[in-house]
């Protein structure tokens, strides 16, 4: 085969991934053969120490599926038919949790605060006492809508003394920022294994409490999204349920491998703020402004604003940016006109450098000045 | 890297695979990208062909997750709330249609037959006359329990004469076996990528005729599994609208290429029904005894009774072949203690030949004798 160098990818995920995580795939295994079932017992270990928790209280549970596959699991599996579940949103992802309620049927107060500032801990504890109810409570860590890192330890700590169980949709942050989950009182984190764990995509992961999964016996709304049926079956026999997706999973245990030789979430998490750093200092040195203030930015994805020119189109500047190898990501603010750039994946400062040098050359190519 | 030969995989799925296939998953492409927007838009136009039906009638829709996700995508999006669905089922595939209709909440009748006969279209008909409410009726094609096909384009014709919606799990046949849908009345097939068209596992797909599926806006029980979202998006767009496995796809691009290079359903089907033959013809030699009688058996996976010696342990007869390199599959026949044998992915004659072999080495080694 020829060598052909993909484009580099600035985005939320499918990420750029290493060569040598691809070439993981380059086996077929048997979804009941005994290799296999050993990858997917290493893997769900690693996830636990990731997750800083032990295997006598906690569980990880890979599930089929993109990410969103992996919050419905949780909602249509853990709240009981009784239950409520109280959203804090502060962008998509969270208006989503509470969209995906919904159409389970689960009773659900979505309380929804604006896009640049972070979640309050304080209206958190304020509905909850307010609403008796509610049994459990979801929030979004880093909001991949704006790139705004929520206080999930402040909130996990409202959530606990109200005596709930909390939902933490850590999509895009676990793995390169440290999430204790015993620690922060967070019952059940889900991510996806095309984040910042650097595999490809094909499952998300849930890591859980086992003594509230237990209790669900039952609630199950679905069947493919069954969490705990999913648990019962990986314990079994060490196999999934249903197909595995089998290369996917190969890819991410040699992922992790390459996040423990980087030096784990402390080692990825500073490669990831350098590239954020290194982005940021470019882009304001471009004239860019981004959409939230620094103290809230998180290093995962971040908004920047269109530039006020009449000659800025977003489609043109996406497409002439990919033409030259680097795909960005467009924006999901919804009271703002914004792009967004993501700094994760197997992506260095050089690689953030010479997308700025990419982006220059093609404000120049569309006559847009800014300031 | 050093080549490492892969077992061969006689299982129902995830299976051995080409090499180039596999090759296809060392990129990384951004979802959202024009030139994997140009892949999906290949693939489902590529599955309608398979399916002998238009882009005028019919569309294909690929879903993340294993098959199982794509029938209950289904389920969860076509049939409405005062809906009611039969499930014609005579193996434990049929038996899970049922499963994931109830727990869905669906108004659901199972209709349950021998495991060791083919469902009976005369019976269907009477259930449809008997009831009125059945607004659906599903049926698995190749029925993986035992490996026997059913007649779909009999059962077709009855669903169609009493004017109700016919679902058809063709997991482990679509691509090998051809099943032109209009002709057969089939309004819903689903399949899984990693079957008789020898892709990798990571989503499965559903072709569907366009009216009824339209009809079914707000009927969705998921979000994940909502099919209808998941045809807008991709019409939309060309997107999916959650994470797509990208890797997957483009494994499953490289495979279609691979069918129609070796004559489509036709040329794959002979092939396959050649290595049957040579292991049907093998496991008599040996002394074996299938589940099926032959004029029911179909080829693309074999039931296989256990040998009466007590000398035959299924578990370490399982392990020895594995260690010599052939992977086979326990059985999942309810009244009788068989082991399964598949007969698809890319494997030959040659590569049958060789699994007798080694099945003859292993009873010797086991002191099983046979007759």
């Amino acid at each position: 085969m020829t060598e052909r160098k993909d484009k580099l990818l600035f985005t939320p995920g499918p990420l750029t991934t290493s060569a040598t995580v691809k070439q993981a795939m380059l086996t077929d295994l048997g979804s009941r053969d005994a290799a296999f079932i050993r990858v997917v017992k290493e893997i769900r270990s690693a996830l636990l120490g990731l997750a800083s928790v032990s295997a006598d209280e906690f569980t990880a549970i890979p599930l089929q599926g993109s990410g969103t596959f992996g919050v419905e699991a949780i909602l249509a599996t853990v709240i009981p038919r009784d239950g409520k579940l109280l959203v804090l949103a502060n962008g998509a992802y969270g208006a989503r949790i509470g969209h995906l309620a919904r159409v389970l049927g689960i009773d659900t107060e979505v309380l929804t605060t604006v896009e640049n500032q972070k979640l309050d801990p304080a209206a958190a504890e304020a509905a909850l006492a307010r609403d008796t109810k509610i049994t459990h409570v979801a929030a979004v860590h880093c909001e991949t809508t704006t790139g705004l890192f929520n206080p999930i330890e402040r909130l996990g700590a409202v959530v606990k003394k109200a005596k709930r169980l909390f939902i933490v949709d850590a999509m895009s942050s676990f793995g390169a920022v440290p999430i204790p989950m015993a620690q922060f009182g967070i019952d059940y984190l889900v991510s996806s294994a095309n984040k910042c764990t650097e595999g490809v995509p094909g499952f998300s992961f849930v890591i859980a409490r086992q003594q509230p999964l237990r209790a669900a016996e039952g609630w199950a709304r679905s069947v493919s999204l069954d969490l705990l049926a999913q648990w019962q079956g990986l314990e079994k026999g060490g196999q999934f349920r249903f197909t595995p997706p089998t290369h996917a999973l190969l890819a991410f245990r040699q992922a992790l491998t390459e996040l423990e030789a980087e030096g784990g979430i402390a080692g990825r998490g500073a490669r990831y703020r350098r590239n954020y750093e290194t982005l940021l200092a470019g882009m304001l040195a471009l004239g860019f402004q981004t959409y939230l203030p620094p103290e809230d930015q998180g290093y995962i994805i971040t908004s920047f604003r269109y530039p006020a020119s009449p000659a800025f189109v977003f489609e043109e500047f996406y497409t002439r940016l990919s033409d030259k190898g680097f795909v960005i990501y467009p924006g999901k603010v919804s009271s703002a006109d914004c792009f967004r750039i993501g700094t994760i994946g197997r992506l260095g400062t050089a690689d953030v450098t010479g997308l700025l040098a990419a982006i220059k050359t093609t404000l120049a190519e569309m006559g847009v000045t800014l300031r």
